[in-house]
């Protein structure tokens, strides 16, 4: 937890509270806050302050803002992921949140078993958001589809994504196309799931004007592709 | 699991088999392998093979040669990182495996708890490190070394590693300097704890011939920043 957020409802006034018992606990265990310290926090949807810690109570955390601080810019990238597994999902929420994603679609695919879909998880997920903000010092939610269809989602849906200027790459490894490095220009990314996607959705998506392009001659797995891959896309940044 | 990963001595006839329990439960209840279906086997330390499965019984799998294949290249970098959480330990391993780390070295910090030097996981790397190299599809295990001592190490052991056609870069968000993108050169890389290095050792990293340089104003936990320095370090390959 680099920062800690709060919804703007708990700013109004001039004294802002921290009252989440899970906010307080990072504080008081992890990071050992005192009065007079200062505090990085952020506003759900807002801005971000440098604050000060005035008041410290059994159930709660006093601040005053201090002053305003830079919000981290997002990448400028659709993100699109096969569902994984349930034991994945919150971490690689995180991370997409953490480095930066602007928009984030989870799909179904052949090789995603079923069941994943009816995991409690994805009731979580805007907790997950959470914690990928904290993390990189972010406030601004990525936006979050779901579709559970793969065929109506890439006919109907990714088409309207993908433009000259915006092109689309489904990471592949049977191709000999490379996945482009230090883009300056927004794009789409798309990673399947454990097994890869199936010949006849790769078809699909490079018939739907998707890019089929090769991270090289190792196989990684979804939640490390997807880091290595944003490292890569926008490398200059 | 991307290939099966097999003792030499599993390899001696011309038959090979494949008795491990672990490998012998993924092929069966997650790849459903049958007699006659090709199987990439790699032989720990040597070459890489696509084989035949000429029999199945309870307990073992037999195979039979086919083709030599290509063992992926190592990126060339060796890769130093504060130990992190026990919980962590395990990714953090096989996802440096598996993007092809030529070189790993664990070492101590001020933010690192002392008792993460006691974690049974330590005992087993060499388990981490074969679960990385069957997902990559790699034979060559990385060289690991652990340091407990940061001092002694930053000033006896790293600056050997480093040269002019070889620099070290240590992540460090307080400094202008970009991590560098695309590069055609080895390199070291120095990933801090969760919390990051105290200026006492980026101070003592720096004089001891490192480059302190940024990822951006996003704050990536350790696991999340090794495989998006080297997206970003090596997005030419």
């Amino acid at each position: 937890m680099n920062i800690v957020l709060l919804d703007p409802r708990q700013t109004e006034s001039e004294i802002w509270t921290i009252s989440a018992k899970r906010q307080l606990e990072h504080l008081h265990t992890h990071v050992g806050v005192k009065v007079g310290d200062t505090l990085k926090v952020g506003i759900r949807e807002g801005k971000r302050y440098l604050t000060e810690i005035i008041n410290i109570s059994g159930n709660s955390i006093q601040l005053k803002p201090l002053k305003e601080e830079k919000v981290p810019e997002k990448l400028p990238v659709t993100l699109i992921v096969a569902l994984p597994r349930p034991k994945v999902l919150r971490r690689l929420i995180m991370d997409a949140v953490t480095l930066g994603v602007d928009k984030l679609i989870l799909i179904h695919s052949y090789r995603v078993d079923k069941s994943y879909w009816q995991t409690p998880f994805l009731q979580q997920l805007d907790h997950f958001v959470t914690l990928g903000l904290e993390q990189a010092g972010d406030t601004i939610a990525p936006k979050i589809e779901l579709y559970k269809r793969f065929k109506p989602f890439v006919e109907d849906v990714l088409p309207i994504m993908i433009s000259e200027h915006s092109p689309a790459y489904v990471a592949h490894p049977y191709t000999n196309l490379k996945m482009p490095y230090a883009v300056d220009h927004s794009c789409t990314v798309i990673i399947g799931p454990e097994g890869g996607f199936i010949p006849y959705e790769i078809d699909l998506l490079i018939k739907n004007g998707c890019q089929a392009v090769s991270l090289g001659n190792r196989i990684l797995r979804t939640e490390t592709a997807i880091p290595y891959v944003l490292g890569r896309l926008f490398s200059t940044t």
